[in-house]
C-alpha cells in the first residue's frame, strides 16, 4: 500500500495533531531534522504511525499515532525531541498548533484496504 | 492570524482526520467540489474550523473540528454532501483513510497565540 499512509490497528489509539506554517528559512536545517524526527519517534515505545504533508504555501499538517497517552508524553520528554522543538519553534515556525486526541472510530477506501480482514 | 490555521475554543472537541491521494484525475471537478464543501461543512450546526494542506505529490490531509460526534454524524448524512463523498470516491482519490478523533488537549506557540487572555 502507499507508504504516505499509516497502517495502523483497530481504534481506539490516540493522534497527536500537528499544524504549522514554515518561515522560509533554513530548509535545509529543517528537513534533515523532520526526517531524524521521524526516524526517532518510529523507535518509540507505543508508536504506532505518521501521516505528514506540506503544501507550497509552507502550512504543513503531521498526525502522528500512538497507543497511549504516556506513550505520547514519553515522547515529549525525550531529549533530542525536546532540545529539536525547542530549535524550530525559534528558527523553522511561524507559528504551529498541536492537540491531542483519541481516536475513536477508523474507515478508510473500502476496496483499497489492505487490512481488510482475509 | 494566519488564515491556515482554525481558530478553535478550548477543549474538548472533536475532530475528523481524513488523509488522501488524489489520483491525478478532474482537477477542475475537484478543485470546485472541495472548495464547496469547504463552504458548506462551514455552515453546519456544530461546525468550528478546518485545516487542510496537500503536498506536490498528491497526498493531502485535511482536519476538520467539530462541537460533538452528533454534529459529525449530520454532517456525513447531508445529502450533498455524501453525493460528493461518493463521486470522490469513484473518480478523486486513489486512497484515503478518516479517523474520528476527541481532542482532550491544545498547545500553540506561545508567542503567536491570538488566543491568549487578555
Amino acid at each position: 500500500m502507499d507508504d504516505a499512509f499509516a497502517r495502523l490497528p483497530s481504534p481506539p489509539y490516540y493522534a497527536v495533531i500537528f499544524s504549522s506554517r514554515r518561515n522560509g528559512h533554513d530548509d535545509a536545517g529543517y528537513g534533515e531534522a523532520a526526517q531524524r524526527m521521524v526516524e526517532l519517534a518510529a523507535s518509540q515505545p507505543g508508536y504506532l504511525g505518521v501521516e505528514s504533508t506540506r503544501g507550497a504555501d509552507g502550512f504543513g499538517i503531521t498526525v502522528s499515532y500512538w497507543e497511549s497517552e504516556e506513550a505520547i508524553a514519553a515522547w515529549r520528554q525525550h531529549a533530542e525531541h525536546a532540545a529539536t522543538r525547542a530549535h524550530g519553534r525559534v528558527h523553522w515556525y511561524e507559528h504551529y498548533e498541536l492537540r491531542v486526541a483519541k481516536v475513536e472510530r477508523a474507515y478508510g477506501k473500502p476496496e483499497m484496504k489492505s487490512r481488510s480482514p482475509e
